[in-house]
């Protein structure tokens, strides 16, 4: 075996870090390539930490300050996972060190921040991504199949959402491990940039850009106490994000983003109708696909519940047989894997970070017409 | 309106009673035809009861004893809805007045009561009819429909169950009013012919004859008190019926009916597996029909749910639009709508009397494998 | 058998006006009450239609004009079934004339001609209804009498959709028998009063009165031949309509009515989120609540699908037993036997004219939101 | 790192020795425990295989003679994934050289072969197990739990089947790499030791032994050309095997099985039915577990569908966050997980080889019955 090693070095160690370091682990013993990927170091600014996490993942070594581990030689990708508030300095200066930069999404905590790391990453012309996953769950890569077939027509309508209720509790702190989400410094906005922008970034892929938007915010809960300072504080992120949109095809859309869903865990559902069919999908049963061809004869005409286990469905024919499904780990084996593919055919894999910034921006008008109450233009990133 | 009427003699006042006089009600206002039936009168031993039910359902006179209502020359047809035990006497004397008869089923307690009552019915020629409704769900019907077209190719599997719940108890009495299908005497068996009964009709219908069976059948609860003797005596029907079966066509099947499935009311499933398509329907969705249809594209293969309620799916044209469902209830109008269209027609409307003897000599085949522990051959009606 | 009549006079007789005879026919064999509902008059233009009509529902007379029915001393209650153009005049005469009025919704085109309808009504003091039927759906009852209970705690979300495809076809035209839904002037807006008009009346009797709107609307196509002039002619009526709102108490949620929903005939889905419980319900299901409880025990914690057809459950005890649905057509029936109780109790069956002025108001407000894109406060009717 | 190693021999290259591998690679990064296992060799008759396999899970080493791989003195454990015919002689060997053997289902082909491997086993006194994968699907170890904190009263019921369409085809061969399934001297049985073999060791888990079966078995296509002669040959395996099962505890089951069943591609579903309650699953989404209890309020009792991805459910607080669902492939690592847990514990792993060879024996009877056309007793184990 004479493998182009691919070496990576990993900032973070929470729930991402995890999911991460999964698909680096998995990607070669399902999706053969030229390059294998080799846990170079593990990053946390919490020595005892980084070396758990890379105990427990088979990484090399660890680094206890970012800035060192951009520069060191022996790197050949940066993958971010650490909080919001890290993504721009360590991309840029991952970038000005020549090294490939995966990020968490979003990129930036606002536009201004995201801006700054497209331009360090094309001004250095390194290969980039952004970890919006669920691009890659088979059922949603079908749909996106379908939708360049051409299969539906003209688009009049798209709707998502995605629900959550793990923050209903008023006891729940924000601030620290773990809950950093709810402390707006830290995550830049609450459920816009958390869970919308999961939302944006599969509508954008399967329909094209939106135009304009109109929003509505809540933050149903006012104050909570705050891990760090051990004060109670206000909350400034947003708990729920509802918006309208009009997409440049000329369709119109719900979106919807709350963590006060009672009943739904991770709810993240899409639908998109068109002249001749429609698609729909959840995160929830995420391994099927439910698809309406009006071009069925009328009698025997109704949804289809496609289980995308078959081997000539996206990625299914590298895990096991018809039938038997995968879950939410796959995301990202997937994306690790269609970025290796990238490197090795020239044709970069998205969404890069221009593609991110693109939802970037959804997200500010939307957060921008929740303060002006106006309908507000959303700025295209090219 | 010069429409012949159809002057209706009712027996029976409970559930099925209630079931076909809104059936015979509602069947002119959905289903226009040349003949109108009229209720004529109700018949039942207690006359207060009645009474009732003449008065609640429009009915024009009463009488209190079978005997006489079938002699009255202003009955065109007898409707049996009385207990089980009632049925033969009843349908052989309409039958000796020439009267057309429709009987709840099943026929007879036993296939010797069955036999006696078509031999009466062919030997006067008058049009008859069984009431296995859920052939006449649409939904169903459908079926029927895609078997006859030979969607199916081969058949290999076919599976049918109907589970309730409703008699776990122990404390629920045997025998009376609303009870009489847990008195052996008056039902002639239990589940078998109360429940599977419908299965097997509906079986044979889209899959053709049976050929042998292997059952096991159990009583859970032994002892029960008995409403008309106030004593506790051994409970005589089948609380569990489970039948293996061979089918004329080599495909094989499981049929299964209980009360002591808890969490079921009245989940009366069914399934065909074909060589090229299989089809699938629970009465708990009943306006709903699965169907795969492996001609379909790889990518997009699916169950796909169909929501019969289109005009071009049985009988929808004639209730509301599409995406309204209908219910229960429908199910016997149609099959009143389809008795007169038989009449109209000439071509009787199916299930008849020797239709339902059939299903008799499978339920009776499954009650002897219980006992015998040995497979059975099935015995044909025609 | 004394029973006090309650004599109708019918105006219309396309799909409502055989909704509600069927009601009218039915309520009384299994709702019992003090009154029962003769089928006096049904009214039409055109006689031989008019005539047909009653033939087929077992109208007593006809009449094809309306100021004669109302004038009628034999008449008791008028039933507006007819075109929303013919609403308002017909009401305010019905009033003046002293008769009961039930009128289908939406009241009037635009909230002035309901708020003249409203004002007659209520001057006359007569008993009055609007055909708001999806109340009396039983799991949507049922929805409403846990929200009574207070099982839901604050209440974070609501969501409601109503989607059609019928009108997807560029070909089909408008105005005419069974067309005016598509002539702006007829109908007095598109889905807006004909679809979202239901979700919000269901909505507000839910979860209370809503404060403030932002909408869009679109006229996907944009001219259609018209049937009445033979002219293709501009299409006046919304086509798709989608809303944000924000209630009195505090939740927020999102509306959406369109007929270019490929896939879907009649979906109405509505979902309530409330901190410790949340209900869910669809119309092509409509026999089901979907229901989560946050107090049940984790490891069994999960939505549960209620078939609502026990006898403890709204309206059920009165049709067939557990596990047996019924459809769409029931909703009306309970509506009547509500009507009919409100009679016979003093207390009188909601929603009254001025409940039905309530949703007109916020349909008012949604068009206005469409047309100056700002958020539109919503109307208060009482 | 100061871990205990456990040395891994695998033979076996196919579906199974990749679900296996893969397993073992990722239990140390979710389930910590004092061993890690290291893949130390795998081993196929054909190095070019074996190399190429090695090569991408990351085994050190490769045999090409299962006889050597026993004898390594470096080897701990040797896991049995090649196909059924090889089963007896490798598990005795490796049990004689005092390895710890994991064997796949089922352990021999027939039970005198069975018998055999576990007289082995239990003389060198070594750790085993059998792969019967199944139980460890979260949300069927979750149906477990509930039986064992005796939540279901008596059990009246069970049902399960196994139904997948892949040899409908009469062109697909039998014999030879992927398909030694269908050669009965390979693999023993049909549908009866591949898929039955599944139904019946959970349901004995969940519900007690069996105590007698009445089978029938059929054989669709009798003759398929054989991959390794070249020739047409006679089919000798079950394609599909139906049977009535009697439990200890009195309930009645019906088992079926098919490689038949059109649109089925892995649809392994059970159900149990107690008086207090019912449970059911199944492998097309395997993530849910549907439950009902009727000891919840009546108005307000269903099925609840258990989205069983919470840290409180069994396996789940060592993968992702809750709604974020796992696979087919974790149940292998929940069972190496807990085959470790079991050698640290000193409480063995189930199932050992005397659980195995339980559901062999059930297997056994319903073939015999097959062909004896009686029911038939069945042995048991222990």
């Amino acid at each position: 075996m004479s493998k182009k090693t691919l070496n990576l070095g990993m900032v973070g160690y929470g729930f991402m870090g995890r999911a991460h370091s999964n698909a680096f682990r998995k990607v070669g013993n399902f999706f053969p390539a030229e390059h294998q990927v080799v846990l170079k170091a593990a990053c946390a600014r919490d020595a005892g930490k980084a070396q758990a996490f890379a105990d427990t993942w088979g990484y090399e070594s660890i680094e206890t300050d970012w800035r060192k581990l951009v520069e060191r030689p022996d790197i050949d990708v940066i993958d971010i996972c650490s909080p919001n508030d890290t993504h721009r300095d360590i991309a840029i200066a991952a970038a000005a060190a020549g090294k490939m930069v995966l990020c968490e999404k979003p990129l930036g905590r606002n536009p201004a921040e995201s801006e700054e790391m497209v331009a360090a990453i094309e001004k250095a012309g390194v290969a980039n991504m952004v970890w919006y996953n669920y691009r890659r769950v088979p059922a949603v890569t079908l749909a996106k199949q379908l939708v360049d077939e051409g299969r539906f027509g003209k688009i009049f309508h798209y709707r998502a959402k995605f629900l959550q209720d793990w923050t209903i509790s008023a006891d729940l702190p924000q601030g620290g491990a773990g809950l950093w989400r709810l402390d707006v410094n830290v995550a830049g906005s609450g459920v816009t940039g958390d869970l919308l922008a999961h939302c944006i970034d599969t509508a954008m892929w399967l329909n094209g850009p939106m135009v304009e938007v109109s929003a509505v915010t809540e933050t149903f809960i006012k104050e909570r106490s705050h891990s760090l300072t051990g004060k109670v504080e206000k909350v400034g992120i947003d708990d729920a994000s509802l918006f309208l949109a009009r997409f440049a095809n000329g369709s119109l859309a719900t979106f919807e983003a709350t963590r006060y869903a009672r009943g739904h865990k991770a709810l993240y559902t899409l639908e998109l109708n068109g002249e001749k069919a429609s698609v729909a999908w959840d995160l929830h049963d995420l391994h099927r696909l439910q698809y309406f061809d009006h071009s069925d004869q009328g009698i025997v005409r109704g949804w289809r519940s496609i289980h995308v286990t078959d081997g000539d469905q996206p990625y299914m024919k590298n895990w096991w047989v018809p039938g038997l499904q995968i879950g939410y780990e796959h995301s990202f084996v997937h994306q690790v894997a269609d970025f290796i593919a990238g490197l090795e055919s020239g044709v970069p894999a998205a969404p890069t970070f221009r593609d991110g910034l693109a939802t970037d921006y959804v997200c500010d008008a939307v957060l921008k017409s929740a303060a002006s109450r106006q309908w507000e233009t959303v700025k295209q990133a090219s």
